[in-house]
């Protein structure tokens, strides 16, 4: 036996060097059994033996052995020895693989049927080499010019980094624990000051919620529409899917508004006729960049007070604007039907996951106990990072210093189209980190290839279209925000190299 | 005209002083029309006028004046002046309520009730004089020893914050995006080394997805259950009413398994039967602290591989271990079958919201599908700091600086409860940050209402028996390890006035 196991244990290469003697014997005994190496009833040596073998203290075996047996891999029986421990074979073996499996609903089809992966920066087009040529096209895209994502290098790493250090070092002892579903409080009531201030917003710290991210609170406020009983959420022809698709997940129908030159129609004689809520990006129309004109500010309001239903404000880029004309918050309008939905996502960064509601007071309850059951999310010392950043005045810096930056990257990308294509017009450029270059009808996917071509990631108005919307615009959504500035004159010269 | 406005103005109490002269002049306006004190239809004075009568530019007020058009709150029309827009009136006056509403469904019953809000430390005992006492009660529990709450003091706040500077400084650029909804890929690297080789885990960065809490991970795992069709999961006689609620509110039965002297009994004639997973904290019941025997482990193990079913392991204070015998996790028998789930919240801080699952392969897809449609969660920069956190080997410091010292606790606990009342029952005390203290049958509640009298707040087992369990148990959950080491002696003292 002795012998056997030796020459077992010379294939095992086994290394009991240092320390962790006991825990390396013991991960390359269970390593054993899980392969297979060592069969179900096989015989261990005993642990006297074995330690002899190894040159180990035979305490250390015994260790390993007691440990094993508790676990579950060995047995040990009085006049037995120990013995690998005898197991149930898999019913199956299962084929190796990855992606999503379904197997048939047994008790009744679930209405949330699993939403497709989230992502703000849908895939890469996929590339052809244009007519005519015949060069290998580059493997990925060198230029990154999709909207949904602010200039990254641009994080201001010293300044946060200084108020997380502030915001540790004041934090109670409590901050640690598990806290209060809405947020930290003290990030609820620097952020109603700010809103207030910045956006217009009727914000009260009791009626903030903190979320991880604009996805967050739209799935929240989502399940709780669908739980009043609510059918359909109105969006807007053109849209982020994801956005769609999560309303979507949480059992609600999303008929498209239908729009025209001015924007959105919010006529209460369409969609919004039987929808209970609207989801809308007021400010800032996503991708195509207007803003919704006042009558039908006010109109859509009114269809949620004559209605009792609801408009979900996605004020994803607020902050971001050039004109003198600011364009403050729909909320204003009635914060008992409006939920302000805003995201430090564009004008800090999306790996924070910082974001958050403002919500009327009839939804609170319902939004913190739709939230508070799953997870509290965002953690303490990144929240009461960010009221501090808030708080010191960095934030307001930060959105300032950006909001010349893009600006100037917003002319620069407007005078060069201006040079390169005069006849393109470039729209929805008042405000934001991207803007919409008109194409001619029916070129879009040739455009589109054309930048795969030159290595230019970019997407065209269509992929925002949603499906039961009819094709009746070509142009490129161009994030200007989205490069850093060392990126940005190549982007824009790959993107001058594509047009048309 | 002009007259009329300065009384109103003057009731306003307009203060238009520095340099957010439009600001203020604006949000004065829309408090004026929200408040009904500026009617709809109201003219409003000139531009040049209420200049005038302000003392402030008339671009100024011009300006306010056009920002509110564009906002929806006034109207301007050529000849007829700025008036206050026309609204429709609400539906109906909401009663000013924080409770949650229900409303009839008008599709079908949502299989998602909103599960109750989170609560890991369920609301104090209420509290009654004991029998001939008539001195007034404290109002707020000075002492806590309720379980699930690890010591907050001891927050190694200058190694974290050591940890988290040196991740910000290095984190590449990239890292402040939308990230992979598993989590870093650094994070997940640095836990599969940490997993494997403190808790036997079968960890690769690919089947690891980070999540908020387990809470969050427990939610994911119950949709894609669900999604299968899974009816069931089986869970344990005693345990959190959360953990259950969660599993329920994703459409899943919680039949609950019987238990023993030894423990849990996982008999599969028993509910495992019809079940698709059972969630155990198999290395450490919570809250009454036993190990899963050595066979019963092997034979839970043993039924999902025959079954197809999952083991949910909640390995919730896995680092907390005080007797020689270590206990690994369960997963290492099996990680096709069992689906590991840890956290930071009992070992660093649930204010972290960090925690992991290891997913067998063939749910990970599922898992992460469901995961990424919604969020992404915990901040990348948290999610490095714990990686930098974990490599540098300050976890692993932290870790055993607590275990020593919440040890020293129980110690101190079992002594004490020894002197003070030498015929009740300390067990649970071979791990974590709990014990249970026997009671004579049927003096739970009684002892409860005497530590709420001393100003304890602690827990009763009752309170964590699930609703079909029968009462046969009476005794105190004491979570030792909750208070800070000041607190630590007087909670103790209180404990020991409320034995009886």
């Amino acid at each position: 036996m002795a012998d056997e196991w030796a020459t077992f244990g010379a294939d095992l290469h086994l290394e009991l060097r240092g320390p962790r003697l006991r825990a390396g014997l013991m991960d390359a005994l269970r390593e054993a059994v899980r392969s297979g190496r060592l069969a179900a009833g096989t015989r261990l040596p005993s642990s006297r033996s074995l330690a002899a073998d190894l040159g180990v203290a035979r305490n250390t075996v015994a260790d390993a052995y007691a440990e094993l047996v508790a676990e579950g891999w060995l047995t040990a029986r009085q006049g037995s020895g120990t013995r690998v421990a005898r197991r149930a074979e898999p019913r199956r073996a299962e084929p190796r693989r990855t992606e999503p499996r379904r197997t048939e609903a047994r008790r009744s089809e679930s209405p949330r049927a699993a939403p497709r992966r989230a992502e703000h920066r849908p895939g890469v087009v996929p590339a052809a080499s244009p007519p005519g040529r015949a060069l290998p096209r580059p493997s990925a895209p060198a230029h990154n010019l999709k909207a949904g994502t602010p200039d990254l290098a641009s994080f201001p790493r010293a300044e946060w980094l200084k108020a997380y250090r502030r915001a540790l070092t004041a934090a109670p002892n409590e901050a640690f624990g598990y806290g209060d579903p809405r947020g930290r409080t003290e990030l609820r009531t620097v952020l109603a000051e700010y809103l207030a201030r910045a956006r217009g917003v009727y914000a009260r710290p009791e009626r903030i919620v903190v979320c991880a991210g604009f996805v967050h609170g739209l799935m929240l406020v989502g399940q709780v529409l669908r739980s009043r009983g609510v059918r359909d959420v109105a969006v807007e022809s053109y849209g982020l899917g994801l956005h769609a698709d999560l309303l979507t997940g949480a059992g609600l129908g999303t008929p498209a508004l239908p729009f025209d030159e001015r924007g959105t129609r919010v006529d209460d004689s369409g969609p919004l006729a039987s929808a209970g809520a609207v989801l809308m990006t007021a400010a800032h129309q996503f991708p195509l960049g207007g803003a919704l004109p006042p009558d039908r500010r006010a109109a859509v309001v009114d269809w949620a007070r004559a209605s009792g239903g609801f408009v979900l404000e996605d004020d994803y880029d607020g902050e971001f604007r050039y004109d003198r004309q600011r364009v403050g918050a729909l909320q204003g309008l009635d914060p008992e039907r409006v939920v302000y939905l805003g995201t430090a996502s564009k004008s800090l960064a999306p790996g924070l996951r910082l974001a958050w509601m403002v919500l009327p007071e009839s939804l609170v309850g319902e939004v913190v106990a739709a939230k508070g059951a799953v997870d509290w999310v965002s953690g303490a010392p990144d929240q009461l990072a960010f009221a501090e950043f808030l708080a010191s005045g960095a934030y307001d810096r930060h959105v300032r210093a950006m909001r010349l930056r893009y600006r100037r990257r917003r002319d620069q990308l407007v005078a060069a189209v201006a040079a390169r294509a005069p006849e393109t017009r470039v729209s929805g450029i008042a405000a934001g980190l991207h803007a919409v270059l008109a194409l001619p009808p029916g070129t879009e996917q040739d455009v589109l290839r054309a930048a795969a071509w030159n290595g230019l990631a970019v997407q065209g108005v269509n992929q925002f279209r949603r499906p039961t919307v009819p094709a009746t615009l070509d142009g490129l959504v161009v994030g200007y925000g989205t490069p850093s500035d060392s990126a940005w004159p190549g982007a824009l010269d790959a993107l001058l190299r594509t047009l048309p």
